[in-house]
């Protein structure tokens, strides 16, 4: 952490507050004297140091981290990439997962025969909503319980894995024989959330959260693991920005950063990020191609009878020449699906 | 609600649309025939038509709303002012309230001593974070519980009403003695706690997230509302944008829009916007003048030995020099503070 | 200038490192050696250093710059505020200017009433445009140098000094009688038009880029004033954000800020910040509540027939109520307008 | 274009602004009159009718525009790709280029020695700035006329054709030997240059604006096609955002958003869009797979001693391991790089 002090701070104060940094945190405080600015270079163990708190001193102009406040989720303590495994599904190495399925499960029949498809045209995770995130409380808010239980047959119907996201960690009963939680991107930071999925042995798959940076999200990452749960798989599903004809703007360079970052799997969902079906093809290659370790992508049976967001669905057919296309590039860049 | 349809739509293919959309909702649709496009207008209740499910339709193009997709939060069926009173305080109408205090309840002198001298200075409301949202899981969280318990005591030993933020909700039951509840901004689209919060009899102070849209804000304070609990007060606090000489960007525009669009009183908080006391000032002065309702400032004792967000607090004696001058600027608007 | 070494980097590297960067500039080089990481802080005149040329440097992870690249505009070393003069309206100090006109200069009468009635309700100087800024080529391009010679013609019926915007440099000897010069959003880094508005003797009216930082916009000042004229004024006029209820986002704190950071005038245009007119009366108080020196305010005889932008522009009697209002709110500050 | 009207608007006054839109353009109008609001569909060619116009009436809520307003840069008026030829290199169709060379053109043998690398990699266009735009007026501003002069030793030395950045249209009779003329994304919306380069026959590349829409972007490209030159390369080089881990945020969602609304052929530069030379790999293979037709990258033969921008390029051994990979991910797509 670097620390630049005021123009007209004199040297007794400076001294002042070389003493109170080292009170704060258990580091070694160096002061680079300039003609006009003096400068504290502080050494040591950071992390737990407050920034606004420093920030605070009325002599600071300004603290500068130079370390990274994140530590378990953070690649330089941890050299080697994380392996998440789902059922024999490996997120991170050479292995690529393709979650598939409806945005919302809305029946048996539904949720099942999308799992059917998908599974034939090589999905490895079923993804399905039971608690919908709506924008709206006049929209369709998800089967809720009920949905989970169709989710669960689908599971037994075709043994594929389940992703399913959580809204209330009150609901963390409902969600025992869910093999992957998801936290969806406006729970990114809903920190006592976090807090309680860091106290299960289950892996999460967290969204990036859609105007958070990137070390945010990792930090949001840092909270599950800091809590004992390190299968954390990151998924990048678009931020926002002033461009509107995609509904977010995929950042497609946050692959690469976070897989560099940090030693944790990622992923991508084409789905949310662009909210048009016809994006999912380019984007989900893009993402492969830049390191990801999977895609995430919405598949229903018939989209415009989608209760929710069957804008941006594709069709078991749609799908299956998506499929096919994300083998061979897979192939190509050394990796398997499944 | 207007539907553009896709080029090559034949006639009977526009039939069936407009048959489909019939069935989605009560509504009329009226086609109008271009050269290259056809437009359907849709006329009618189409709040609770879901954008996205009609948007999947292969042959439509685009969907364009047109009316809000909020009712009760709309000034459009509530001409009239909403104004929330809190233990005589009025948020709306000619009154201006002041909340101040400082960002986490620290220790009974602490509260005790800020809520005495806000109060001097002319605040009529005192905040308090016992429950603290933080980005790291490292930083200091707030006391909780006994955060809570020392607020109280500062309520009773002022008589000033107390506004503080809840994160989880399975604390109501601790917030019974608060007077006002506060959703933070990372949680404005928590729609478990908007929709328990809709259920109770208590003012809520709903924050604008950071990368939230007016017209989401509003939709947050719809699900509150369609709960049953009308007394929403809203709050901008800043946005997230590439600026980053600030925390956030302050939307100053946002106060006269939503008094525009919606008939519940506006606050505004300048230390979250900005992180930077020295703001505080000009950006209130600023709220006034566009029309807020009222101000949220933070103010510690003691500022660099703050827990959290000391950064971005104002001694008591600063305090005290804004508040003369916003007295003035509110006597100037013709209100009155408190 | 900061500069953080990777972790990886030996002592010898180090020392070639500390070598070179002295050989770049003439400044001084102090090593903090960490447990893992090594601090450079460099000390002395960097604004001449380039941050992209030292970060190239294979060993160095970060370069954090400490000190504004920008001198000239820079209140640091010239504390005492600007004001620059207009024939006879100071734009700084305890005077306010008002800058009225329409979007575009369309026909004799037009220019000249609109002039007349601004002027009447107490406008200081008049805009209008010769040379548009178009997005579409099929839009409205100005009528040019037929606009400048009626500009000129409503100067001389009214006395009030103009404020135009230039689009090509090679155009400058039109603006000769022109009393303020206006570089648009768009140009604000056309970086080879600063230069040579740099040379020349007449007051630039400078408006930040609706992508720009604080920063960028100050640098774009000083090369205007790094080329000798120091007569700029700023002028805020929104920043491009994902709020679309507004044309772009007032960015509300960049005119206390801008006033800390440079001792240059800076004003506000609420018209193009909103694109609203019913907005522009409580983001002008806004402004000057919070210390701007001046509004720029469109007004046009007959909006629904304005050739460009008539949907922000006021008509003459809603702009004269408005005035009335700024004129009470610029006494409540101690300043008057003109 | 579809006009929606305010509330309280009469039949009388509905009458009015039909008469009064049919007068503005060719086109037809059609009410569809609901319960509370009254729309009207404009049918027609409205890519003349100016919104903002529209908009003004004082009846009128809101206006939406359904046909974008671009012709000559849009796909459905031109269904087939356009394909730009550069000496035998073909942007567009299945040729992939690769846009390689220094950020700045510094001295005879460094453009010399970069251009032979870079061709013996398979570079097929050799880059290099002689006017340099930069954000400081005390950076290094490019070696101006006589480091077109050395681009064009280095061409006649390799015979690659060469591309480089226009900063002033003045200068345009330097650059008659100069095979592609960039349009920087700070001058994208410099229309007076966007004009003036409609009126050669010459390639040009235009880079998006770091804060300019997708459709802002093919406005102008429409400029330059709109004056008769339709040979117009588009390049997506990221735009600003809240992120800063990345110098600017790759929207890859760009490419083939770009390639679907146009028949002009898109590349994409890395090198700007990150800042960061070992993202260059992964957001190249991401382009190629999201469907570009070149990408435009920054290589030094001796990065840390670059006089601009060094930190983004990249060593020509580096380039050449990844030309190797970017050659095979060509095949793989069935394209041939050259």
């Amino acid at each position: 952490m670097v620390v630049i002090l005021k123009r007209n701070t004199s040297k007794e104060q400076t001294q002042e507050i070389i003493h109170w940094l080292k009170e704060l945190g258990n580091i070694e405080v160096n002061p680079i004297y300039g003609e006009h600015t003096t400068i504290l270079g502080l050494v040591g163990d950071t992390s737990a140091l407050d920034i606004n708190r420093v920030n605070s001193n009325p002599h600071i102009e300004n603290v500068k981290r130079i370390q990274e406040p994140y530590k378990r989720a953070n690649r330089k303590f941890h050299p080697l990439d994380t392996v998440v495994e789902v059922s024999g599904r490996k997120f991170g190495g050479t292995e690529l997962q393709v979650i598939a399925g409806p945005c919302s499960v809305e029946t048996e029949e539904q949720i099942i025969e999308v799992a059917q498809k998908v599974k034939e045209s090589g999905a490895t995770l079923l993804r399905g909503g039971a608690f919908k995130p709506r924008t709206s409380p006049y929209s369709f808010q998800g089967l809720g319980e009920d949905g989970l239980t169709l989710l669960l047959k689908a599971k037994k119907a075709t043994g594929m894995p389940i992703v399913t996201e959580i809204m209330n960690i009150n609901h963390l009963p409902l969600f025992e024989d869910v093999d992957v939680i998801q936290v969806g991107a406006r729970n990114m930071q809903n920190f006592e959330m976090l807090k309680e999925l860091g106290k299960i042995d289950k892996p999460i798959l967290l969204k990036r959260g859609l105007a958070n940076t990137i070390e945010e999200f990792l930090m949001s990452a840092e909270y599950i693991m800091s809590g004992g749960n390190e299968k954390v798989i990151l998924c990048e599903r678009g931020i926002r920005t002033f461009e509107t004809q995609t509904r977010n703007t995929l950042d497609i360079s946050a692959v690469p950063l976070l897989k560099n970052l940090s030693h944790l799997p990622v992923i991508v969902d084409p789905s949310h990020a662009s909210g048009l079906p016809w994006l999912v093809e380019p984007l989900s290659k893009a993402a492969i191609a830049a390191g990801a370790d999977g895609v995430m992508i919405e598949v229903h049976n018939n989209p415009p009878k989608a209760l929710s967001d069957g804008a941006q669905s594709l069709r078991p057919s749609e799908f299956d020449v998506i499929m096919k296309k994300l083998e061979k590039l897979a192939e190509f860049e050394g990796k398997t699906i499944g």
